[in-house]
This record gives C-alpha cells, structure tokens and sequence, in this order.
C-alpha cells in the first residue's frame, strides 16, 4: 500500500453525497481493489450548514471550489458543481493548473471547453476522467475509450435522456399527451431547471458529442450537434409509428462520413422490436458499432445518485490503480477538428400531414415530393368527418436536405393544413 | 512515444489470424491510442505451412509455443491456442516464468487453474488479461473489474453460450425439436468439438466462474459450478414456457449468498419481455447488478473472428497505455476461497410432467408436493386423448434440494409417467 490517494469534492448534491457514501462504507474494498487507500480531504458547496444525512466533520471545508482544487492535501479534484461556465469551469481549471488530477460528471462543461481542458491537463500530464457525464452507471466512456479500442468505430447510437425517454414511453402506455406529461415530469422533480436541457436534447447532445470525440477521434464539438427536441411529438405519431411496428426516441446518432462528422440528437423512428425500441421508462442505452465488434448495447440507469456515483468511483478507482489515459482517448493534439456537416447520410422518413378534403389533394403532394426526388414507400390515408385528412407517408431513403426543400414547397400546392411532421426512421 | 510493445502470437486460427490482422491494417491508430507501436516479433501454430491468407513472413517462427513464450524479443504473450491443460498451460506458465505479460482467450485453463496463475503472474509483477475469454467482444471483464470497482456485486447473470441460444431460440421460433437443431448446428460448424462443452453448459459455465471470482472477489473455482445443460429441454417446454409469458435460457448466474457463493449454469425461465428473454440467436448478453449502480446489461457477438479479436486488442491497447490490474481485479492471496454450496437461494419453478389417466392423479401429486412443503402457485391439466396426460405445476418459491426431494416421491404414486421437467423460474 502506497500513501492514500486524496479527494477533493466539490458539490454535495446527490451525486456528490453518493459518493462520499461510498468512501465512507467501502473504505476497505475500495483499498483491495485500487492498491491504495481513497480518502476525503476536504469538500466544498454552496451552503456548509445544510444536513446532508452524513457527518462531514471530517473533512474541511471550503467554501470557495478553486480553493479546494488548489490544496495541497488533494491529489483528485471531484468536480460536481455542473454548468459549462461559473464555478465549475474556474475550479477546474485551477484544479489542472495547480497538478491535480480531474474527475468530473459536468457534461456540459466538456462539451463546449472538452479540448483545451484535455489540452491544459496534457501540458501538465494530468488527467480529466467523466464515466459519469454520460449516461450515468452505464461504463460507456470505458467501454468506448478502453473496450473498443482495437476497433474503427462507425457508428454510435443512444437514448441517453431518461426524462424524454420516460415521456415518449408513457405517451405510447397511457396514450397521454406530451404536454400533460410534461407536467407531470416538473412536478416528479424530472425536469432540469431550464426544461430544454431535457426536452429539446441539450443534455443529450452534449453526452452524444464526449463520445463522438473518443470514437471519431475528433475534438468534441457540440455546436455541431443537430438537436431537435421532443416537443413537437404528437400523441398520433406515436400511435401510427407503434401501428406500422415502430417506436419513437429521442436518438443521438454520431457517425463519420466522406463529408465529416455527423452528429444528430433528433427523435427517431426505430423498431419496436429493437433493443432501443424496447427501451422503456427513465433507462438509458448506448449502441456502439466497430468494424470488428459489430454492434454492443449497453443498458443501465443514466441518472440517481447510485448509479452517477458509482461511475465517479470507477474514475477513482482507475487513477488509484495507476491507470492514465488521454481525456478523449489520444492525445489532445492528435483530435481532429470536427468538420461542421449537415446531415449527409440517407434515410427513410415518416411524414404526417392534413390535407383538405378536395379531389386530387393527395397527387398533388405526391406530385411535389416526385420533382424534389423523394419518392414514396408507403403511404396512408385515413377515414375521416372533418374538413381534412390525415396523410402518412413513409418515403424511400432520402437526404433530409433533400426532404426538406420538398416539404417547403408543399404549402404552395394549396391542399396543406397546418406544417408536416418528419421524422427520421433510423436502421438500428 | 516510447520502445514498440512486441508480441508473441500463440495459435493462428480464426481468432489469432483475426489480432494479425488488426495490428497489420491498423498500426497508426493502434499506436495513437496506446501511445506505443505495437508489432509483433513471432508467431507459432500447429502447421506452418497453411495459407492463412496473410503475409507472415515479417515474423518469425516457432513450432513450440513454449518457446515463443519466452523469446526475449516477446514482451506480451498472446495465448489462442486453447484447452484447459497442454501446450496452453505449459505456454502460459513459461511465459510468466520469463517475466511476460499474458493475454489469453482462454476461458477454460483460466477457469481451472486461473488462481495458480493469477498468483504466479503477481509474484512475477506480470499481468493475464482474459477480456476476450468472456462473451466474446463485449467489454464484461472490463466493466466488472472497472467500470463498477465502487459497487458490491449483488448478482451476476449472463447468456454466454451462442450455440445453446441459437438452439433454444430456433426451438422457439421455427418448432422443431433440439435434436434436429443440434444436427444443424453440428452441420454449421456451431459446435465446439466436444458438443457437450456447448449444450452441457461447461463453456458458458467457464465464463461465469470467471465473472464470479471477479465479482465476489473469490478465487475462481469451475469445480463449484451447478452445471445443467439442455439437451433434456423439449419443444412442450419451450411452448409453455412461452405460452405463459417466458422464454427458456441457458442461464448463468453467480451471486453470493450467507452461505457462500452460489453459481449455477443452466436453464431458466426469464421473462419474454426482458432484456434477458429478448435475447434471440447467437448473441450473448451479460447482466452485471451492483449495490450503487442498480442493473447493467451488456448485449454483442460472444464469438467469432472480428469480436474475439477486439477483446484482445482492448487488452493489448491496455497494456500500452500502461494500465495494470491484478489478473481478478484484486491482489491474489486477497481472493478468498469459494465455498462450494449447493444452490440455497429460493426461486419458483415450472414443472412439466405425464399423469396416467386415473381418477385422483392430481390430487396425489399436489398432496406428495404440499407434504415436501412445495406450495403450488399455478396448475394447467391438458385434454388429451392418450392413456396419460400433462400437467403442468408453478410452484412458489422453493428450494431446489426441498423441489429435489419431492419429486424423487412422487413416482410412488404410480400416477406418474417417465420423469418430471423441473426448470427454475429466474426473477431477472
């Protein structure tokens, strides 16, 4: 046994209260397993009054995070503050400046400073680990970074937003709007403080895009992320996409093309009989496909204090162990800048549109997508009383590009009421 | 970057010629990720002379593995050979005599004499890496030993024998019986040369003692595996198994109970709707539970060229970047002994059995059943037109060696024909 490595941590919130948890009641396991003792040197977070359910007397305090991360008692600074910006991005940089080592679950920090903070920390042969930013318990970034590494990796694929995928798998349980559950996630605690890192993808565009750098070997680069949130899903399209053997997901896709780095977090069409089809409730899913390992599923909790802290632990574990790899898998400044691209890669669409009741209306949004090259797979029209008619077209594969120059032109036909929905169905 | 690493590659099948390959087409990215260029300096087989359909001739060759084992110019020793005992063992203890690293396949040396050599490779300060022993290219050993280090293993299940899934799920899916599908599996080439190693469970069964050691921190002991096969498994089970909401698997499962560690390969009924239940074909998929991070599952190829060779090259790349990790994720002489227990954690099982057709049968079998204290949950008696007629029983929860002892009774009815089909019921 060498000298106990030390922590710093930063945050007592759920995660950072599991953790501590963790230290407390596995001190013994944890040193068999990483060769070394784990101690908590000191903590910091907003308010030290607060009862957290555990004694902290222990350990000092500091109110102010950068303090903590420049101590000279702590080896590994534990960010779990969160915010791209603010305290945690000053903590850390300090934390790096000063020699520490980095653990981190902040997503969001990564995603938009990941490169020059896997820089600094290089420069000073310190490493940042974030098991936990993405897809909570789940060892995704292992898996990824360690697993797969003798692999080319051509694809990657996850529901990695719990509280979206709960949403869209109660619409198709219960038959209940988005709206009203919607609602019901605010009230249930579900929801971020500002709702859109949830519903319009932000948090699982920013995980989708840490595990595009490590796959792609590209710097991350989540302003490339096409997002599109889950607000517009309608209970009818999860009923006719469960009807034509489909479920709908919030999906992550990131995949290399001739034309650069594609990454799309958007709702996507999937087989219901998929692994990702079947993905129900809060659980999150990670597909990763290499050219030698074909296709490796990984299923688990994305969020809780249990599963979130027992990902940190792993990143302790591996520091104690002597494990040090780069932030992204290779060094810094051997990623590539990530090449803006949008979507280049085919794929069938589901449409769903209102045309008015006139003779004709259909051949002529038929008519339309012909001269814009999308050609039609399937299409349904349905029995109705009102003034207008519910439509469904399944299209070849086609460019989204390409769709939708078709689908602006398709007002101009008269015979549309209100926007067409598009949806892409991914080959999973 | 640093002095290349240099391998020894013992048995050119599909799985070694799968790592040449790999390191001949992807040198750069190989030593971007590693930080170190990989090569390899030797290689050894049975048969020099087959074409293998690469260019070998840049290294050198030894007819005796022993001999690549401890070539100076080797630093990893990459053993593909296979078998529990021979040219494997002896290889694999030269090599770590010689002070190599091992990076073996081989589930069923390790899950022999896995704690010897384990001991062995620590007194020598030298790793054994065995990713791609398990469940072919999914990462298991390393989310087990690394990604969940911060959790206390509570169970472990896994369906990692691809053959016996194939055979069950064709069962399923097409009607036909296990010997029909057995003769097709035999025709592909599906089966291990010894069947029995498939179909009797012991290759999965090698698998799941080495998770176990890994995850209860016991030393890993194949001997104390309950191993139950499935070639006894009928078409009638299958279909009500089905009809009743399950499916039937060659189940391994390992956890650890008061009275010591519990490891049992052999079939189950799970669930048609888990993870577990969905499982169809050659696939593998592994469940991982810890105290923190609730259920892992993990799903890809268990066999085959690219996955196998994936595993290893994770292996390779770990070795490269320099990380080291005791063989079971904790030191040796820390292993403690596994207590061989006969199964003594509770489940309710399906049984199928043929009554003669006489007034009170069912009543005879019910009242031996209830006198062994196995409590009847749910019965179905079938119409039939023949001298005797099926039934079938779920029982409550029960012991396996309570369930034994009854249905060794019950041929003293004289009601009963041929012997009970007793398949535990796993709560997944």
């Amino acid at each position: 046994m060498t000298q106990p490595l030390r922590l710093g941590i930063a945050g007592l919130g759920t995660v950072g209260m599991g953790v501590v948890k963790i230290i407390q009641q596995k001190a013994e396991i944890l040193a068999t397993r990483g060769g070394q003792e784990v101690v908590i040197s000191a903590v910091s977070a907003r308010s030290k009054d607060k009862d957290r359910g555990f004694d902290l007397s222990a350990y000092a305090w500091e109110d102010d995070p950068v303090r903590l991360a420049t101590r000279d008692d702590v080896d590994i600074f534990i960010e779990l503050i969160g915010g791209s910006e603010g305290p945690a991005l000053a903590a850390t940089q300090a934390a790096i400046a000063a020699g520490k080592d980095v653990i981190t679950a902040n997503k969001a920090m990564l995603a938009v400073h990941g490169q020059a903070l896997a820089q600094a920390a290089e420069d000073k042969d310190r490493l940042i680990r974030f098991e936990a930013a993405v897809a909570g318990g789940i060892p995704v970034v292992k898996a990824l970074t360690e697993g797969l590494a003798g692999n080319q990796i051509t694809r990657i694929m996850g529901v990695m937003n719990g509280t979206c995928n709960y949403i869209l798998t109660q619409m198709q349980a219960t038959g209940r709007g988005y709206e009203a559950l919607f609602e019901e996630c605010a009230k249930l605690g579900f929801l971020e403080a500002d709702p859109n890192l949830d519903v319009g993808g932000i948090d699982a565009g920013h995980k989708l895009a840490l595990l595009a750098a490590i796959a792609f070997g590209t710097q991350v680069d989540f302003a490339a992320v096409e997002l599109e949130g889950i607000s517009a899903i309608s209970i009818e399209d999860i009923r006719q996409a469960a009807d034509m053997g489909y479920r709908i997901k919030l999906l992550g896709v990131a995949q290399m093309t001739a034309r650069g780095l594609e990454q799309r977090m958007s709702p996507c069409l999937v087989p219901a009989d998929s692994p990702l089809g079947q993905l129900e409730g809060g659980t999150n899913m990670t597909v990763l496909e290499g050219d030698e390992v074909g296709q490796i599923v990984l299923r688990g909790a994305g969020a809780g204090a249990g599963p979130t802290a027992s990902a940190v632990l792993s990143d302790i574990i591996d520091i104690a162990r002597g494990t040090r790899i780069s932030t992204f898998g290779q060094p810094a400044e051997t990623l590539s800048p990530a090449i803006k691209t949008a979507s280049v890669t085919e794929a069938p669409y589901y449409l769903r549109m209102q045309l008015t009741d006139q003779p004709g209306a259909l051949a002529k949004i038929a008519t339309v997508l012909g001269e814009h090259d999308v050609s039609i797979n399937r299409m349904r029209q349905y029995g109705h009383d009102a003034a207008t008619a519910p439509v469904l077209i399944v299209t070849h594969d086609t460019l989204r590009a390409t769709l939708d120059k078709a689908l602006q032109n398709l007002p101009h036909t008269g015979v549309l009421e209100g926007t067409p929905i598009a949806i892409r169905i991914e080959s999973v």
